[in-house]
């Protein structure tokens, strides 16, 4: 009955809470990138670190993600700022690994009904972060998050992250409604990744300060320290300044 | 090249202006009802009134609006509390009719393709509001603006209502990333319409506050006297002191 | 109870029945052209004639069809070769001088929705050919129809024509499940028509068969005499060979 | 340059050759059940015996499948009629001991994006039946199946098993105009499963028609002996005689 409010390597999210800003790069490529990344983010006021070690891609010839050397580039930018780390795992042994040095761990939009590693993650005790499928029902989202519930870790943290609609004007439909009808139907916070449904940096700003404006309890946006040159999702990413502001 | 700033009864809608709130019952449903609502919106704040006097339904068993009848008494409420009143056009014939007494004639939804109905209203010497379709891409939904500004009518106002997705959770999708996409691609101010997207009262004004967030020129809710007693979309309408807070 | 079998000028349209097929150009766009399309239908073995002469188009710098000129060549062009003709109405003046010459009046896709239009083509003594709208759900396809029944015309032949998704690769997706839940809810008669949902001539043929093998009462298809010179819809129509084989 | 043909267990899959019928439960409930329904489609000219062991279901509290107690069930019964055996796997560590027994490895449309899956069975030296996702871009199917056929498995069979629309009437839209379309774009076999996509088996067996005409390569349908006591899938679910039929 109560709201959860899940900590976050000490930063807390949930209703009701100050809203949490989640930044970095979408991929980890080098321990410079997501260093430079992390100081920026920092000093801009971000209060969690992302950054992808392991990606998924929609097809096999673009770039994977460095892996485990990403994940360990990722924990040394996350330690020398003093922000906690949040990274998506993709298969069930990369679970313990993972853990052992992210604060959270995120099941990526794909992977959302991946019931194995739902249920494997919620042995874990790690707060989780669960993207919203790209046509999941929020009836379909919540079962998901009960996957993890059920064994037994309710530090599930929702993330809507756009939807597939017939529109192609921009890459995905960002449905900033979900948030207040969750709101009264779960006790689990609910996160906005703008970054990733527009596909234009342009719109990532607007909308990321409506998501704040409709209650969410949070927002995750690319900040890479160089969008031109970022071999993932360059053009929805922020540059710090920009960020910044 | 620059924004349009179109003029509705003394009321200036445009990129980069105030805001502007249009309030008023769904459906007129009486002489009593629609001057009940006038009143309650303009106390509130509202610049301009809306109200149907002919109304799209999806079934002929529905409600269909009181017409000619219905048009009177918007006017009359209208002049009463002086505020400049839209209301929706749905055949040729009603253009003149209407145009007599409204100050924006409004193209529902389901008329965004109804070419020779663009047309005609591109010939009458009011501003016009367009609805997107339900399942309208952009570029159909400017190219619907394009078939009335061809006629030499150049005072169209956009207006998001909602697209339909796979979600069923919620009646429609309110699209809020076209707002700021449309900003960059289109001299024509755009508001939105939460009322009928979200079909829920308690999502219409976080919702509202979010289109204004994103740069919306205008929001357009439905406000009658009595939510509970509405003829038609009672379940998204505020009430007039939900509205005014 | 009974099921509908709708006699469009000698041709009978119902469950159960042979499948009719209906064939022409999409646009007629000149008198040699349609005669010449009729010519070859019939030959093929076509039941009736189609051809446009008002053509609603996304945007208005698009051929718009060559208006009464075209509807009287269309019909010059059933008499010559025998054939029942079908052709679209988009306002409610021309249903008196369509309805003069045509056997069946269309209702295209996109006035699906347009009440007024269906309440008028209902208080015509003709045989209508409603097109579902691209996002239309069944029951509102329904409602549509039931708006011509009410005003005493049970004369409605429903017309599925693919429907509007995330799919990109092909230009809508015909959606062939409809035919055997049709009629199963529905004594009205339901045709296909592949031309204009799949986009690509190559696809015309196949999924017409599979209409037929669902039970659909008919198939329409676009057959101008040379679809690489149609000003309208050239890439998914059939040239005269083809749709004879 | 050549299509490919997949030897299943002896049954050849492949473009032009005699369509394959699969048959089988949607899931093995117990050794009687899926024996019986084993001789039963076997009987009625079957050639592949399908059956889940593993169960993705959008909630926890459903049944999951009987496992491995399931596979070995299935493969009792394969063996006793003489049907290779189809089933799926949700995680890696199935992948060795399913390929043990099945002649082809199943991959759920939920797992389409699983992209380490994919990598992992294109590893095992067995055909694999990939299943498209329910929202899936054409160009992303073919891009999951290039996951596996770059790990040196070229035996994908690809399965249309139905998309996510706006239409609720029926569970899913079966897209059928994709089987001609991939039929010019890849090499790999198409096969159509109708069960799942429409809910309702009075229409399993006209789409499961239209999908041969279509030129589906093979069709997949869910025949459990008593679907009335299915714990799963029931409703689309043909009985024995009727899938003889």
């Amino acid at each position: 009955p109560a709201d959860s409010a899940i900590d976050v390597g000490g930063v807390v999210v949930g209703w009701g809470l100050e809203p949490v800003v989640i930044a970095g790069p979408c991929a980890v490529e080098s321990r410079e990138q997501v260093l430079a990344a992390a100081q920026a983010v920092k000093a801009a006021g971000a209060a969690i670190l992302r950054g992808g070690a392991f990606k998924p891609r929609t097809g096999p010839h673009a770039f994977q993600g460095l892996g485990y050397e990403g994940l360990e580039y990722l924990a040394e930018a996350g330690q020398a700022v003093g922000l906690p780390i949040v990274t998506e795992v993709m298969r069930i042994d990369q679970l313990e690994p993972v853990a052992a040095v992210a604060d959270c761990l995120q099941i990526g939009a794909r992977n959302m009904q991946n019931f194995d590693l739902l249920k494997e993650v919620g042995r874990v005790g790690k707060p989780v972060l669960l993207k919203r499928g790209i046509s999941a029902t929020l009836e379909e989202f919540l079962a998901a998050a009960e996957y993890v519930l059920l064994e037994g870790n309710d530090r599930v943290i929702l993330c809507e992250r756009g939807i597939r609609t017939f529109e192609r004007a921009l890459r995905n439909t960002l449905d900033l409604g979900v948030v207040p009808f969750l709101r009264q139907v779960t006790h689990l916070p609910v996160i906005v990744d703008p970054s990733h449904a527009l596909g234009r940096r342009d719109l990532v700003t607007p909308m990321a300060k409506a998501a704040v404006v409709v209650g969410a309890t949070g927002v995750m946006v690319a900040v890479p320290p160089d969008p031109a040159r970022a071999l993932c999702d360059g053009p929805p990413s922020l540059d710090p300044s920009r960020f910044t502001r």
